[in-house]
């Protein structure tokens, strides 16, 4: 598959062989106490669980194994919130080869330990895309690195659907199943893979009303920038590429949006009855269902990450500052 | 079986068919990152997971469920720190009948409003063993319930033997298995199911310091009184019975304490790597990891519950009274 073209649901299975050894197989949980809360019988893919405490440890490990050696030996950069680096620098280091990183400068404590934990080198930018991709290019230049982008890349989408291949041999389809958007990488992978393999299933990817580019360029003409997204959800911040947007036209049937209060009664909920740890991001498909955006029926929803600030959890700060 | 005589290996195994349909197969999780930081290979036994969020569901479904129709129709009682009193009162919700509450004025809310939530009837008490017993021994005489303590009972400790049941169709024999200890019935019915499942590992239970009633009776000669026990793990501030220390004293390897500090560094370690939420009780195995107290090879931990007040994680309160 050349790097142009689009990935096709093949890219997806091949994606799940290459990355099998090296990723972990996530536990589906639910239960029954949430569901009743949520008023859906709804199965959570736990990939806060997975390595790195995202998925974005299959797409970041697909495209490293994916890279021909004289690539591969000059290096891999990207710029990344924060969990596709920290992705990016482990399946650098699986492979032997250097991780080069541009953060922004507010990216959460956790993450960016995360990313050094795993030999990546680290430069801060500005927390803005236009930023962010100068001072990746800057790098790329400088080193010879090969540029694996967070979303806008045919081997991470790829890698981003494994997903819901795991899913589809844990669970029976469901009615629906509800992914979080940032860039679209997730939603675009976990789509293809969907059709194919959960063909009755609709998908709907689901991002914070404060960041909500997707869902305007999901139902407008074009791709629309994301402008000054204002979320809690900081793994979300970033906007679709004319690729993701084309993927999701494609394969997906809705993109809604949620608010901040629902975010943050999500990710409390998802603690305290489900009892595991998430991310704003992950939360934001279960704030969907507490807004009734859904409906009832199953549902399969992906937790897609786990690397929150523990000093700092919404519901303490609020808390505080009331 | 008389409820007189102690459980055997055979009560476990009953119990685990017995209980089956009704509570949670829970998986077992890992993680690379905290193994390395404990120094250990770690596997964790998510009983956070299980209904009600922890162990308790175990014990109290099969001492419901083995009591015949007519004590049955009487109801249930018990006096608890907040989890086997939600569990009994599933099982009791689960076969139709009553369930009575003592609970200390002190107990977590979370917990209380988990009887409730199950239908238990709560009377308060003061948080005293003794105020509890009297409590619970009145309500008995006015309703002719069964009284289904917490851990001096044999189908309660046949019940929790199950978790070791479950395990041991998940994960190779390990060097170690710790069970953090308050009363006794999980580390008794542990024992006595991994005696016959695993002979070859070591059974070892740990409690905090500042109750460390076990300990001492374990090392000691005679049956210890808790004293006034002092430690952020509410649900092992229980002492001993005659009978879990003849238990633990025929089958327990060794138990062992661990300081506060410890406690609150393995609960929160255990939400910031391998991302699931549990209660101070159940960090206080990792504790003994965390102190070096264990020593390498292969070690399988109970996590016993993940009820915790999430407007009071122990991490934030200090940095507020600092």
């Amino acid at each position: 598959m050349s790097t142009t073209l689009d990935p096709v649901f093949e890219d997806v299975a091949s994606a799940a062989r290459r990355i099998e050894p090296y990723v972990r197989r996530t536990p589906v949980l639910s239960s029954p106490e949430l569901s009743r809360l949520l008023g859906a019988s709804v199965d959570f893919k736990c990939e806060n669980l997975q390595a790195v405490g995202a998925f974005k440890a299959r797409g970041a490990c697909n495209a490293v194994l994916m890279l021909d050696d004289l690539h591969a030996s000059r290096g891999v950069a990207t710029h990344s919130s924060g969990n596709h680096a920290a992705a990016l620098s482990r399946a650098a280091r699986l492979r032997g080869i250097p991780a080069y990183i541009v953060m922004p400068r507010d990216a959460p404590r956790i993450k960016r330990l995360a990313v050094e934990d795993f030999g990546g080198r680290v430069q801060e930018c500005e927390p803005t895309l236009a930023a962010r991709e100068a001072a990746a290019a800057a790098l790329v230049a400088a080193t010879g690195a090969t540029l694996v982008h967070p979303y806008d890349d045919p081997q991470v989408i790829a890698g981003q659907g494994t997903v819901l291949v795991e899913m589809s041999s844990q669970l029976a389809p469901p009615d629906v199943v509800l992914v979080p958007v940032g860039g679209g990488g997730l939603l675009a992978g976990t789509a293809l893979a969907s059709r194919r393999l959960w063909p009755r299933t609709r998908v709907i990817g689901v991002e914070p009303a404060g960041a909500d580019d997707a869902a305007r360029s999901f139902h407008g003409g074009d791709l629309q920038p994301a402008g000054a997204p204002q979320t809690i959800a900081d793994g979300l911040r970033g906007a679709l590429s004319a690729r993701t947007l084309r993927l999701a036209r494609a394969h997906v049937d809705d993109i809604v949006t949620v608010g901040e209060e629902s975010i943050v009664a999500a990710m409390r909920l998802l603690f305290e009855v489900l009892k595991v740890v998430v991310e704003p991001s992950g939360a934001v498909p279960v704030a969907a269902l507490l807004e009734g955006r859904i409906g009832p029926g199953r549902v399969a929803v992906v937790l897609s990450g786990g690397n929150v600030d523990l000093d700092a959890l919404p519901w303490v700060v609020t808390r505080r500052e009331a």
